[in-house]
């Protein structure tokens, strides 16, 4: 990159993580149509998205079937009814699911990689599940995987105990480690604080850091371009922000910042147009003034979700005063 | 501010400016009842913001008042009427209004600073008009008033002219010369880049540095924060974001983050509540997509904003088409 007017440059090196029915699916439990996963998938091809993650390998009694879709499971037969045809050289894309620490079945539920058309498993933990965290991690790089550490919730633990984490990640396979501002609470300083402190304990292990962020407090974009700035050299985005609460970095938004000339923007305004907006009608998304206050107070949204169901949804002013009764 | 965790301090020299009424007013022809507008000022005042900027001192000519509310014009016995009481004094706020250079008929209408409840006159301009906003900033002075130098557009023009403006506008009294992201282009690199060059430019001059973001790409509140992290000690900011097009850095979110208890969230809340939410029922503004495209194409929104008025308004295709074959 050039040091005058980087934001004109790029770095090969870069990629953009899809994560549109993964996280977005937390809106509606995993119940999305196969036409609009399908779409989703045709999307990221044709605009140069280099991995998308299509759900999560839950554990299936823990999310019943009878009150989840496909993509909180991502069974075998589901990926290929949908994506079948999926091929990582053809496309230049590579399909991930997520799979939860004390959510998920990994022993049992995940396959070898060379029997499925996944090519990575990102395990997301909370700082108190690491230990589980790294087997999964082992376990996941020997069955052929690609890896990732998606530490929960970061805003909302200790300096000490994301040192602990970060050793624990180190030795492991994991080729990425994300910073997840899961509350949407972290501000400009505090991604450079974290992803300086990211970058030292993993320096010289080849990792990658990445970025996943919230829009609570409109910074999900802001935020993810800091740690792009900084080096992160993986970056995750939902096509519009879809997603649970306030939702995440929108895609647009970033493909729109990003230089490198093989990621193409009109394929994503089409989907946008005939599949993402249609959703509006039956689920809410976005940086909303209840989501605000709670990044702000550094909560989980679910205080905010609930309320957004009520019928005093639009009595911000009571909210407020629920918020600051109970901290 | 403390080098360790920055954001949980603060500048006491920090200043907020509420634009509401001034900026958010190029919507609807500033045709906002004095009930609306009292309610944004007796807000500024219990919030503890520091300036309000009520609207224009434009030409009744290029105006005329059969097309434009009184905010277009601020004429003396118009703020007399809704804000006749006003106090610097007794409230720690002050009432600003903004000239246009090219579009105000400044040397006729701006009344002695002692015989108005203003207390500052912004002029804005661009590039080309930089010698009559001189000429603005030093009759304003003259009369009393506090001034700044607004210089709109900045995305749109040279390195060479910007240094050219700042060389014009560094031996005035105005006290502040304000970055204005007029088209919602920049990106937080590009912030850094304007801010050192009016940091150097005005060093030792005792001026101080102001921010006026744009949200076409959701940075407007990033791009304060980062102004005000880099020290940049004005900062604009409306409620809910209100203004023409994407809007502007919502005042809700940045007085969440302000944290000189002088700041309180509360009386916001509530005027979202009761007076701007139920604005939206007749007018649209928020970062939509297409504002994110003119955004990120660095493009006066004019053309999204006519585009929102057609049948073919959630046709983003079309319209990214038409933009790119413009350009």
């Amino acid at each position: 990159m050039s040091d005058k007017a980087p934001w004109i440059t790029y770095r090969p090196e870069l990629k953009v993580l899809d994560c549109t029915v993964r996280d977005g699916g937390l809106i509606n439990n995993h119940q999305f149509t196969d036409e609009l996963v399908r779409a989703v998938y045709d999307t990221c091809v044709q605009a140069g998205v280099d991995y998308m993650e299509i759900g999560y390998k839950n554990s299936v009694s823990q999310f019943p079937k009878a009150d989840f879709g496909a993509w909180r499971h991502c069974d075998e037969e589901d990926l290929n009814r949908v994506v079948g045809d999926h091929d990582d050289d053809k496309t230049g894309l590579k399909l991930v699911a997520m799979a939860d620490a004390g959510k998920s079945d990994w022993k049992d539920k995940i396959v070898p990689c060379d029997q499925s058309v996944l090519g990575m498993i990102r395990v997301a933990f909370y700082a108190n599940q690491v230990s589980e965290a790294v087997d999964m991690i082992r376990h996941c790089h020997e069955l052929g995987y690609e890896t990732s550490a998606n530490l929960m919730a970061v805003s909302s633990i200790t300096e000490a105990e994301i040192d602990t984490v970060l050793e624990a990640v180190r030795p492991t396979p994991a080729g990425t480690m994300s910073i997840v501002d899961s509350f949407g609470h972290l501000y400009r300083e505090q991604i450079d604080m974290l992803y300086t402190k990211y970058a030292e304990a993993l320096a010289g292990t080849g990792k990658e850091i990445g970025i996943h962020a919230h829009n609570n407090m409109q910074l999900a974009f802001a935020n993810t371009l800091e740690a792009i700035i900084l080096g992160a050299n993986r970056a995750d985005a939902t096509m519009a922000g879809l997603g649970r609460g306030a939702g995440n970095c929108p895609m647009e938004l970033l493909l729109g910042f990003l230089r490198n000339p093989k990621f193409k923007l009109r394929p994503i305004i089409k989907l946008l147009q005939d599949h993402i907006t249609p959703l509006r009608e039956t689920v809410e998304w976005g940086p909303l003034l209840a989501f605000n206050l709670t990044g702000q107070m550094n909560l989980h949204p679910r205080a905010a979700i609930k309320y957004r169901t009520t019928a005093d949804k639009d009595d911000y002013v009571k909210f407020y005063d629920e918020l600051i009764a109970d901290i």
